[in-house]
């Protein structure tokens, strides 16, 4: 799947259908210079291609995205002791995914974001390379600034 | 861990303090002149145990029970194509265990019986066998009417 | 209503607004070759009909497809030791069939599905027969198969 | 089981365990006059004695008590067009039992009442009887009154 | 409002928005040839049109329909000793306006039934008057038989 | 009940089982030299009792404190335009009482604070005093401090 | 932002696609004469600005309108001892907004109101000046019989 | 509060009474070699201290454990672009804390963990610094294999 060079982050779908929240992650990492690549891999359907990605990949993190039942990101999470930022999806129930995901049990984290969190689940990453990078520690910052503008933009817009 | 004569039914367990639920499974199953055998191994901690246990078990049905975010019986159909029964086990959220086991993506099923319901595992189990399986079918039907008598003496109970 | 063959597995909707979910069911069971209808019976409508249904088929496991309070699963299960596989179907809340198929008292075992899993109760149906039959369970290795492999193409078109 | 003089209300349990519950309705029904007698009949374990005692009783009204997957309120609705009282019972979860007895199909109602409320169950008996009962709607006049004036007495401890 | 003959049942709508829900009601006690009235009156917004209505009518049963927290069912109960049966009406919450209807204190019954279900209230409305009107009791039986064959009818179609 | 100095706010409860909750509201305001008397006064069980209380105060606020199906408040704020503050209580559901202060419908607004909050009710309604009294602002301002020093303190406990 | 003539009531949105539900709030407020302005400031995004707005702001009240973890209402509430009014905003899950708003710890309390309720927190804006301002008073009092009789005006739409 | 060399974690409590919970965190981070310290600072009754403790520290990575509406995570997120873990904090609601923890919105991630869950908000934070630290890296494998040794003995005494 994931040829030439390995990227940093490896945004895992566990259906096709998550893409549009895997692929905010994905624009995010990549607009602060972080390569991340987006594949689907799923937990209950190829648990050997979930392996065989997460341990042969050098990506430092892994986002996995998942809906229902969503045990992706705890599965990676029992392979690795990389961090795993798992992304619940939104469907029918909503509560499923994210207690799934949530409710880890003692021993083996997942760091949750909110339901359909393509972007954080990329913010949280580029929060964790910060911790060792500098470049990454700044951009965020500006990011954080550009998003502080924005709401003093929306404000002036609503306030008309 | 299973030595010996094979388990028709392995109970797997996500946690040492899951045993009062899956005894009463293999105490049922026994019951019923059908091998059990009962052992931990947690989707989350040991995924490579969970997955030599179960392909290294001639067992014909698995009952796997867990909870919080319960991956166990997921984690185990996700590798086997017989029958995986899941039971969620009550904690502080209850609703977590009994979604993360219910709501299976397609095409790997989980069949999901009640909170803390190692006994109605062991009699799903049963009627599995029942299928294939004359004096099985017989001796459940022996049993619901025992349960039914059992029914009747409450009543009796209760009405005076 | 069934006439002729016999069905291996008899599909009960509980409503007629069901037949999407138990059309899943039924096309899937079909395809390896084992024998289904699909008939319409409510628990809380016709509770004779189900009665008659059940008692008269001789179908070795039934499905049964309800929402609300859904009680078909149930009141199957309670005049059968045969496996009796039930389906939520989804609604306004959700919760309320998922809750009512699940939480089954000690005695009386029901194989709940996720919600809408027509396809998940075939494939549990299939695991149950594969006990004693050679044959489908070759054939749910070669399905779980093509499963892995749907899963790698749509990982490329997602990774495109 | 109910022998004699045919009670006017029959409370049904589901469980034995569900005693409480019921008792708190006899009770109540008892003094207001009317007849009320207690059994045990599971939909689940035993739907064939719920048929009998439904249809072999005389009473005008059915009191259903019940917890987790409550089938036993729209059970007794199924085979009767007498009214059915469903109290929901308190468990690990508690809205399982509320939404099985609320969330009935179109064409089959239970009234439910609260979870646990034995009660108000009683009171709702008796406000359908006296629809038809000078002396019913006279007590429950009564009855409302002395409620008003704990009320009254209770405020009085309270604000001293 | 209600002029001329007073109905047998008045069905009191929360709002406006509620009148598909208490349509079905009217048109089910109509068909069975009880009087029956549509009102609206809000137990929050005109809680003296409520009192003044519930008290100035001769209406044997009340069925009162209204959503979010739906107070209206318990605010009638608590000025009547008459039947008041709640019908919750679905919104974005759902949860809200069932639980508001069902968990009603000690001594004030309400008999609720499932959301939206204004058909649902009339027939419970029937049955209650059935305990004293052997016409109602025959129709109610027939109404029961059509809803059988109703689903015979439905079962074919499905089986086609 | 309330004689002789009317007392700014009235603290209403639903129930004499929940003067706990009332006790804190009650306690905090005459901290803050505002008067406050306490009552209990059933939506369900004493409307009417409910509406002459109401209506006799000269309080300025309400506070109503109830569980379950919670319509204390609702019905306070149907019969007045004064502030009413809904206190939800803890029960076997909890989310009932919330979500029955929380979804008022539009034209008749509840101030909701959290579950068992009576200490919260009695600080939002000295903010709302605070409005119009400089003293009462001040004295919240110092309320706050000392919950912040309080919070430095447990700090340093904590830390130890 | 908000120039000129300070207003009573600053409406604070979480997030520009909030502005309907504010928006219910401001036209509420300036049609009774209260002046009010409506800005956006995101707890989570920008704090400094929620900080500044509500320290830098003479209005006597805030209504702060968030979804999601919607800590705006509360972020307000630490930071000043004026009256606080939490509007929660639907989405996905909505029970999230709901018990974010409702759910403060001791000390710091917020005036929850229903779910998009922007209305109502305008009108209880208005009650809490209403404590010291007869004239609003006054004007509540003809609102709520305009209210009363378009209910009336309702009734007689839906009894035709 | 913090004094002397700064902690790479600062775990900060939002009540005293979280102190179990976080203790769970420090005890882990420190047997891993990492420094960590325990503060309280509540988002809502001190946000002054929140802010000046976390622009004030060197910690490289924050654990905020709160209850109820859990703001602290949030607040912490919403001043620094260093990774902050949340850990909700069980009570009588529980899904409140976990879900004002989880659903935070776009552009402000914090990475969410388990109910009660220290123990793994610290293993998070470790795996965090494991990106840049080999030895952590290494310990935490060593960790991971201790627990699945313990699975491993927890089977055996099971299965005795």
């Amino acid at each position: 799947m994931v040829s030439g060079i390995m990227p940093d982050v490896l945004v895992i779908l566990g259906s096709k259908s998550d893409a549009p929240v895997g692929e905010k992650a994905v624009q995010l990492l990549r607009r602060f210079g972080v390569t991340a690549e987006m594949t689907v891999a799923s937990a209950h359907r190829t648990p050997d291609r979930v392996k065989s990605l997460v341990l042969g990949s050098n990506a430092k993190i892994f986002i996995a995205v998942a809906g229902l039942s969503a045990a992706l990101p705890g599965s990676i999470a029992s392979i690795t002791t990389k961090p795993v930022i798992g992304v619940p999806v939104s469907g029918k129930v909503n509560i499923d995914s994210i207690l799934s995901i949530v409710q880890m049990p003692p021993g083996i984290p997942v760091a949750a974001v909110g339901l359909d969190g393509g972007d954080n689940a990329a913010l949280l990453a580029l929060e964790m390379f910060g911790i060792g990078d500098e470049r990454i520690r700044g951009e965020l910052v500006k990011y954080r600034m550009e998003i502080a503008d924005q709401v003093e933009r929306d404000s002036e817009e609503v306030h008309k």
